[in-house]
C-alpha cells in the first residue's frame, strides 16, 4: 500500500486540527483511498513546547530540514501573513510538492503567482480553509464553474464580527464588551484589528473574486467599513424595527465585466438569508446566472473546521474512491 | 481536440435543462476542460413533436438506436420512474458509458445495485440532480468523506409541499387553494401525490441516507407524513406563536450505529436555520463530527439549476482543468 508523506508547518489551532484528524480518520482514509498517510515532520516557532506527537514525526523550526526531504509529496500550511509562508510553498513547489493552505492573507494578495507557478511545476495548490473556515465555498464554486456563471457574492466572512454584532444586539452591551467577550472565548485575538476593522473579510471576498471572475478589483478601489463604529443605539433601534446588522463582504459583476466591492455594516431585514446567521457563524450567497441563489452556512473557524477544509482538499489530491451506495 | 460524444433520455424539462446548458456554456465549456461536446442523439416518447434541436443531433425513441452506437461516452438520464431506465442504465454501462442521472424514484431504491455495476465495469455514476436539485448536496457531503462523520441530516426536500405551506401561511388560504396555485405555476404536477404525500422527500431521504451512512433504514420503518393534513387554523395558530410549518425530512445514526429516519411536518421556531426558507428551495443541514453544522439553501426544481447539477456532474466525469486564479 502506496505512503503518502506529508509535513505541517505552523502547528497552531489550524495545523494541530490536520494533525489530529489526520490521526483520527487513519483507517477510514486508509480504506477509502488506499493510502496511508505519514506525517514526517512539523515546523513549529519554539521546538522546547511540549506537544503530544507520535513518536516519529520530526518537530522542527528549521524550514530546510523540512524543504531537503525528498520524499515529502503534501505540504500543509498553516502560518499567519505572507512571508516566510509564500516563500516557503514556491520552495515547495519547485521541489515538486502539492500544497495546501489556510494562509489567507497571503493567498488574497500572491495565490494567482503561486497557482500559475504550481501549474508552471505540475502541482495543485488547494486553499478551502482560506475562506469562511469549514464551509465549502471554494470547491462549491469551483464545482458550478465553467457550466454556469457567477454574478454576485455576499456574505458573512468573519465570524469574529458576527459573534460581536450579535452579543451587542442580544445582550445589549457596547461593542468594546462584546469584543472583550469574543476574546475571552477564544473567538477574537489578542490584536483583533483586522477582523473589526473588515480587513480580514476583504481579504477572503478578494479570494473567492479571482476565483469567480478570475480577477480582482483594483484593492483600493473597495470602501471597507468595520464594526467598530457600530453603536448600541443603533443596534437597538435596528431590533425595534426586526432589523440586524451584519457585516457584509461583497463583490459583483456588471454587464460591462466590471466588478465592483464592498465590504461594511448592512441593516437586514427578518426575511433575508443572512437574518438567521448568528454566533461565529459565516454565510455566503452566490448568485448564478443558472442556479439563481446558492446559501452556505457554517463554523467559519476552529480547529476542527478549518482542519478539515484542509484535509478535504488533501482527499481531492491523493484522489479517493467514491463512496459506495448501499441499500 | 477530444470530442466527447453523449446521449440525454428524456426530453422534459429537466432533459432540455441539460441540452440549453451544454449549448449555451459549449465554448467555456472547451476552453476550460479541452474537450468539445457533441450531443449525439435525444430519446424522446413522441417523435413528431417539433423541437428546436441543432441539426446533426438524432431524435429518436427508440433506445436501441442509442445504445447501440459504440461513440457515446456519456449518458444523461433524465426519465421519470424506475423503469425503464434502470435497464437502460444497467445497459449503458455494460456498453461502457458514464451515466449521469436525475432519477430519485430510480435512484433511491436501485442506487446501490446501479453503482456496484458501474464500479465492475469501471465506469461513473452521477447523481446530484437527483436530490434537491441545483443544491449540491451530493458533492458536498461527498467532499467532508472520509476526512469527517455524519451524524444527521434534515431537510427541506420537497419545494412543492414547502410552497405550498408558505402560501398557506402568507396568503392564509386552505391547502387545496395553495396546491391549486402551486399547480398554475407549474411548481406542481396535476398529480401531485408523491410531493404533498412525502414519498418524493422520502426518496431523497434514502439516497442521502445511502451516501452519509453507506446504508438505508428499512423503507417500512420510515414515517411518511404529508403535508395534506395540514390545515389553515394550524398554520395560523402556528403563526401567532411565532412559529412555521416546514416539512422535514431527517435522518440520523446513534451511538449503535442505527439509523432513524422521519419525514412530515414539524413547527419551527424563529431562530432554525429552516424558518427562513420559503417558497420552492429546499435545505439540508448536515450535522458532522468536525463541522458542527452545515447548511445549503437552493434552487430544489426547475429546468437550469437541475440541468446545472447534471452538467456539474458531467464535468467531474470528464475532468475539468482547476479555474486558474488570477489577481
Amino acid at each position: 500500500m502506496p505512503s503518502i508523506k506529508v509535513a505541517i508547518l505552523g502547528f497552531g489551532t489550524v495545523g494541530e486540527g490536520v494533525y489530529r484528524i489526520l490521526n483520527e480518520r487513519k483507517e477510514d482514509i486508509q480504506q477509502e483511498t488506499g493510502h496511508t498517510i505519514d506525517i514526517v515532520s512539523i515546523l513549529v516557532r519554539d521546538t522546547a513546547k511540549k506537544r503530544l506527537v507520535t513518536p516519529g514525526t520530526k518537530i522542527t523550526n528549521d524550514i530546510q530540514e523540512i524543504l531537503s526531504d525528498p520524499d515529502i509529496d503534501v505540504i500543509f500550511e498553516a502560518i499567519v501573513g505572507e512571508e516566510p509562508a509564500y516563500s516557503y510553498l514556491v520552495e515547495a513547489i519547485e521541489k515538486g510538492c502539492h500544497v495546501i493552505t489556510a494562509n489567507k492573507m497571503m493567498f488574497a494578495k500572491r495565490g494567482s503567482a503561486l497557482v500559475k507557478h504550481a501549474e508552471a511545476h505540475g502541482v495543485q495548490v488547494r486553499y478551502e480553509a482560506t475562506t469562511a473556515g469549514g464551509v465549502p465555498i471554494i470547491r462549491t464554486i469551483m464545482s458550478l464553474l465553467p457550466a454556469d456563471r457567477v454574478r454576485r457574492i455576499r456574505g458573512i466572512l468573519n465570524g469574529t464580527s458576527n459573534f460581536i454584532l450579535t452579543k451587542m444586539r442580544e445582550e445589549e452591551i457596547p461593542f468594546q464588551a462584546a469584543l472583550y467577550e469574543a476574546q475571552q472565548l477564544g473567538y477574537a485575538e489578542a490584536d483583533s484589528t483586522d477582523d473589526v476593522s473588515g480587513k480580514d473579510a476583504f481579504r477572503k471576498l478578494m479570494i473567492l473574486s479571482a476565483l469567480a471572475f478570475g480577477r480582482q478589483p483594483d484593492w483600493q478601489d473597495v470602501p471597507i467599513v468595520g464594526i467598530d463604529g457600530v453603536t448600541t443605539e443603533a443596534v437597538q433601534d435596528a431590533s425595534k424595527g426586526k432589523l440586524r446588522y451584519r457585516h457584509v463582504a461583497e463583490i459583483c459583476i456588471d454587464e460591462n465585466g466590471v466588478l465592483r466591492g464592498s465590504v461594511g455594516p448592512v441593516l437586514i431585514g427578518s426575511d433575508h438569508p443572512l437574518h438567521g446567521v448568528d454566533g461565529i457563524d459565516n454565510a455566503i450567497i452566490v448568485d448564478t446566472d443558472h442556479l439563481g441563489s446558492l446559501t452556505l452556512i457554517g463554523p467559519g473557524a476552529g480547529m476542527y473546521p478549518t482542519g478539515s477544509a484542509m484535509v478535504g482538499d488533501f482527499l481531492q489530491i491523493i484522489g479517493k474512491r467514491e463512496p459506495a451506495v448501499i441499500s
